[in-house]
């Protein structure tokens, strides 16, 4: 969606000094800074529209601090959320908040990114304890104070919230402070297809309100299931389905797992089927796992966008049909899956590049569905930013003065407007 | 601790649209203004430190929309955490944050409160969806847009994070979305005294570590168990203790139990018991419940002064074993306690408000104490706030930066320095 915009310059810079004096001679000279974490950001974000130094934080990726016994953990900007996960494997913690890409985890602080364990462990808002910002003319910010780690604190204005999600907008991180969480003793997971969107939402909504603690709670659509069994010589129900998991001890799963059937089926679930052992459970998710490239295998050739709104959750199977009338309506293919949980749901869109009436079809189709997540109280991004395209459906969602109180909030920290420019605001 | 400063007038609003025009007038008219929630406030955050006018909350008390489905409630600044809860009951969702008092629930949001069950459910910060905000001028800004109520969202930068705790000081929250939670299908608690600090802190990480939902994990120490002893005419042990509560269904809590009573025993605990039955529960909880009135019945005519600091969990035991022999030291009263599973303890300290000699010694050790917490990575204040107490504790705390950061927010948000001046900063 986002044509890719070169920078004058990249640079891979090995410590937070040289990331200081970095940003302070680019500021200096007035050259625009565009901060990299591994480039898998979906809004277009590392584009450099105005030209500029990409600096690429790749190279500082050490471990700083483990704490195992406080749960904390003080990481590089150049460390994956898989390389943190490997290196926690035996220690009996993990840190859970999953996109599915590999990417950073400052590149996930700077977008405020969640995954499929959201619902359960939160976002990243909720598991940075601290951050360690370089701020555009290279100064050195600790937004909790340097060196600290406690779970929480009513200290002054929380700095930390500040820098989440900001997008790279207003410093450069270079360490964060993340809480860990203790990994789970067993792990159960459950697919259940059912015979309409709004069987399945019942459903997720009846277990959350009978406070089942599920980790995860997917919800994949009729198409993308369909997709999924050709690309995965899969057998699966062609239904709207809820993929769930489980965390905790063997009984207590074991109590979970039924307590989520029978609310399942009082809501009409079909084909309902659950794994405890690892490869079984594979198998299982293989479908949510593979989702991506299977949609992307439907139209061979064609490249993949995804939208990613997020509603409360009572108005979902009215925006979900409304969604799949749309796709109907404007040709499109759209594969429909999402964090069912938290009311977020994405709808991959196949679009030729080679074709700008396409093109231009997805995009009115992404801001018509933006759109109508404002109109039922929803966000136009429930996890994936704003970026580059959706800085127009920002200000219908936060009104005039949420947007100029942004718009000060930038200025304050970049008065020259050189932190990786025409992002966001 | 910190002496009442009148101001020069207290008005009441019914609506937003009076505040709005309260604010611009007082504003325009270079008035102070000092927001006032319920007067809980142990840090003396409504002092009228220049005079000005109170802006008094508590006639607008309405809960303006409950979504249950949702799991969200939208409350105007004098509805109280017990007043929300009531108007819960049957609902089978709940509000879980529960400072000590009886508090407005956007005086909480104000100071970025907590209280026994964050462990499990966090603190205010992770429980404010939205607020409607009265700046300074009169402007009204929506943090998260006009009428939205979202589990998650990635939209630009978290405005609603930045006044959740700005304890009055940038503008008036006239309104509050909060996230609701399911209520516990049953709850069980358990009380069990320790030899030592050390073996009751040490048993709050294997609990934590062991991934045993605890909804609430409180510490008492000998000397408020001594208090609450005589107080209530209880007959508990004198010595370490710990309160903890379980919510879930009845399979799951008896394993839980279970589970929590062979960790402190394996820690040396003794007297473990436990109770299901509300009656009895709330027997068990007496000491706690009764603990701030029970220390300030061991010197009759005295006043209490509560600290606040919150430590990494692996600092815990030496700090509190610190405290004690400061305590001693200063010939000071104090008793500890605690919500231990986030590292945070209060220390209740006696003062005769006659005895300006002793006023001293209590004001050195409650500095001396938030310096201690501070060179553990800790924090002065974990529920509290600033207010006006500990503005110097802050500026160690967060760093010359992380001040000017914070100087230039207020700022950019209060130009003229009239919200609730003298606090925080
Ligand atoms: C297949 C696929 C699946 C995905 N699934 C999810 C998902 O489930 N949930 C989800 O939230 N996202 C998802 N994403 C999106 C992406 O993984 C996240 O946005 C991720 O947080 C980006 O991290 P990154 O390190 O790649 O950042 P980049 O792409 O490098 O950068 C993203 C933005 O953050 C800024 N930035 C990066 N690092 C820093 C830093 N250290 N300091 C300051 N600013 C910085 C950049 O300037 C840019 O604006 C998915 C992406 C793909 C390709
Ligand atoms: C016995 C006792 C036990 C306590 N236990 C706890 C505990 O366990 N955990 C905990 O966190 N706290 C505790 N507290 C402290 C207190 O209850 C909290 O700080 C509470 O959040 C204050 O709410 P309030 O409505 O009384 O605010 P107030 O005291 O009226 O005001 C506090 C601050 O917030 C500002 N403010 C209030 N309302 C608004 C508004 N609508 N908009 C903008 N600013 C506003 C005021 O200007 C002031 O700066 C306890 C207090 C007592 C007396």
């Amino acid at each position: 969606m986002h044509r890719c915009q070169p920078p004058d310059a990249v640079v891979w810079p090995q410590n937070v000094e040289q990331v200081s004096q970095l940003a302070a001679l680019c500021y200096s000279q007035g050259v625009p800074i565009i901060p990299f974490g591994t480039g898998t950001g979906l809004e277009g974000g590392v584009c450099a529209v105005q030209g500029g130094v990409c600096i690429n934080l790749t190279h500082m990726d050490k471990i700083l601090e483990l704490n195992l016994e406080d749960f904390s953990v003080v990481v590089e900007p150049g460390v994956t959320r898989k390389a943190l996960n490997t290196r926690l494997r035996d220690s009996g913690l993990w840190f859970p908040v999953d996109p599915g890409a590999d990417a950073s985890l400052c590149g996930m602080v700077a977008t405020g990114a969640s995954g499929t364990n959201a619902v359960r462990y939160g976002t990243m808002r909720e598991n940075v304890l601290n951050l360690e910002v370089v701020l555009p003319g290279g100064e050195l910010l600790h937004t909790a104070g340097l060196g600290r780690h406690f779970r929480k604190s009513a200290a002054g204005y929380n700095l930390t919230g500040l820098f989440v999600g900001s997008e790279g907008t207003l410093g450069l991180i270079t360490a964060a402070t993340l809480r860990l969480h203790p990994a789970p003793e067993a792990t159960v997971v459950a697919t259940c297809a059912f015979p309409s969107v709004r069987a399945a939402v019942d459903s997720t909504v009846h277990i959350l309100q009978a406070a089942v603690p599920v980790a995860r709670i997917e919800f994949l659509d009729d198409v993308t299931m369909d997709a999924c069994n050709k690309h995965s010589q899969l057998n699966c129900s062609v239904a709207p389905t809820l993929f769930l998991e489980f965390h905790g001890s063997e009984q207590v799963l074991a109590e979970q797992l039924q307590r989520a059937k029978e609310i399942t089926q009082d809501n009409g679930a079909f084909h309902f089927s659950s794994a405890k052992e690892a490869e079984e459970r594979g198998r299982l998710w293989a479908a949510r796992h593979s989702a991506w490239y299977a949609v992307l295998a439907l139209r061979p050739g064609c490249k993949g966008y995804s939208t990613d709104v997020c509603v409360p959750i009572s108005r979902l199977p009215e925006i979900l049909v409304q969604t799949k009338e749309d796709l109907k309506a404007q040709g499109l293919t759209g594969a429909i899956l999402g964090h069912v949980g938290d009311g977020n749901f994405h709808c991959l869109l196949l679009v030729d590049p080679e074709d700008p009436e396409e093109l231009h079809r997805v995009k009115a189709f992404s801001e018509l569905l933006g759109r109508r997540a404002l109109a039922l109280h929803g966000t136009c991004t429930g996890e994936h930013g704003i970026g580059l395209g959706k800085r127009q459906l920002l200000q219908e969602e936060v009104g005039a003065v949420g947007m100029e109180t942004m718009r000060r909030l930038k200025a304050m920290l970049d008065p020259r407007g050189l932190m990786n420019p025409g992002k966001v605001l």
